[in-house]
């Protein structure tokens, strides 16, 4: 499955990922009225203007970039209808040919783990028929109940081709509070990465694993460190943009080959109509906006490549 | 919220939360023909197959427990079916008088950490009305991403009297890898749990806090230092039974009211047909089983009390 990213990335020559994390007020007004007056202001008309939203946004980007990020709890709080729209978005961005990196940050112990991993990425037997839920193409992982909850997603990767980025060093500023903290001398969030790289050694396809890690852009000092300690895990990198990281720091992030990276923005793509510089185009043509900051956005980061 | 759970537990004299955590493997073959005689082998067949199941166990066991706690991703690996399921075993649980934890383990970073807080504890504005999504009455959440992630779960506990647990010592074979590593001579679960009381202080109810933690039976020394480390947070213990701790292992997550701790049970009261023990109930009167089951563990909790 990395090497199909690869692929994508070299094809789009954008090591861009869009996050699709629809907010309601990110939503132009326009798309929601109409929803509104379909199904009333309820779960339901909140997720068709989410499923509007996200439509014309992959109509004008899904030729620039090789994936997108849709992040699962923007869904789950709409219940049921929300999830539905996530289901939906998911295949109609395969569909468009896009890999999709299911951000749900899933975790538990053995057999709960292996639950996920079938929801996320595997199949289920039911009866004599096998069945799929979610299905995306990568899913994001949480190390902190350790290997015996980290393997069944594994194995899940292993039999269908699927990947997985496991939590390392997250872009938020309270991240540090556990991850940053010294065990023998060496941080807690390079003990993890140690371990991310263990576990992706069965994994590997080419010269990467389809076992990758977040390293977030926002502290580039410690993406350089992960960046050596792993150099054949492909990172998926959250912060850049409206969380604060600049090109100049993500370039840590990157091997010498110009790969390991894909770098993920959310608010700064979706909702960049509401940017000073984005401003022209207009709420009606707010998908055109995330056109261009795509644009812009793969322009900025091959400057430092 | 934690003095309805306290309330609940005086009242049936039982500590005792049961994990709807459905397999379909432990679901007798004449529910799951009916189902799949409905709706085929699919996702929707299973998904019924869960519903049915469910539904006669809290039918059998509703009056002599307090609460309990459906596992999230057993309902997620059948798709939006499951989570359909999942949605009706909440509501149908609370329209008899039961607490529901919802044992999702979410966290991420802020802004998506209020998304799933909303998802799951909270209200969200759709136009000019609230809605709720999934609405239950406490979570489990992921403590990796430190004070930022587990905030907005906290400040929806505040606002709409709900509760939270947060995972600092699981009962998983490889949950010391990370969670056991000492830093400055403290194991990283002991700097979680000093948080988990930080992050509590605020949320206080009586003699306890809205902020709970989840600590596994199966490590009891560890237990014992928790129980004296944070003396006003409730516990949720999971590994009873099935993952192999007995009554006497419980015993030092409780403190010396008698209070302080719920313990889970799964496998060892939704599939104890399944048992030598409870063998002659038959599959036919599994959910009879059942309730047999949760009385001799309430009684085994009790012995050691």
């Amino acid at each position: 499955m990395i090497q199909q990213l690869i692929q994508k990335i070299q094809k789009t020559k954008a090591p861009v990922c869009v996050g699709l994390d629809p907010m309601l007020n990110y939503i132009p007004e326009h798309i929601l009225r109409e929803s509104f007056q379909k199904f009333g202001e309820t779960l339901e008309g909140a997720a068709d203007g989410i499923w509007n939203f996200n439509r014309e946004i992959i109509d004008h980007t899904w030729d620039l970039i090789p994936c997108v990020k849709p992040q699962i709890a923007m869904y789950e709080q709409f219940g049921l209808e929300g999830l539905k729209i996530y289901e939906k978005t998911v295949r109609y961005c395969q569909e468009k040919g896009l890999l999709v990196i299911g951000d749900a940050k899933r975790g538990d112990i053995g057999s709960t783990s292996a639950a996920y991993a079938t929801a996320h990425l595997g199949k289920i037997k039911v009866g004599s028929n096998l069945c799929t839920a979610f299905n995306t193409d990568f899913l994001t992982v949480n190390p902190y109940l350790g290997t015996d909850g980290i393997k069944p997603f594994v194995d899940v990767c292993r039999a269908e081709d699927k990947g997985l980025f496991v939590l390392v060093k997250t872009s938020n500023p309270s991240s540090g509070e556990f991850q940053d903290r010294k065990i023998d001398g060496t941080p807690l969030y390079e003990l993890v990465a140690d371990k991310v790289v263990e576990w992706g050694a069965d994994c590997m396809s080419g010269e990467y694993s389809n076992v990758g890690a977040v390293v977030g852009a926002t502290y580039p000092e410690m993406s350089a460190i992960l960046r050596k300690r792993m150099p054949h895990t492909y990172f998926l990198v959250p912060g850049y943009g409206a969380q604060g990281a600049t090109a100049e720091d993500l370039k840590p992030c990157f091997n010498q080959d110009g790969l390991g990276a894909i770098v993920n923005s959310s608010r700064g793509i979706i909702a960049a109509y509401k940017q000073e510089k984005y401003a022209m185009f207009g709420p009606e043509n707010f998908a055109e906006a995330s056109r261009q900051a795509v644009i812009d956005m793969a322009k900025d980061i091959n400057s430092v490549l």
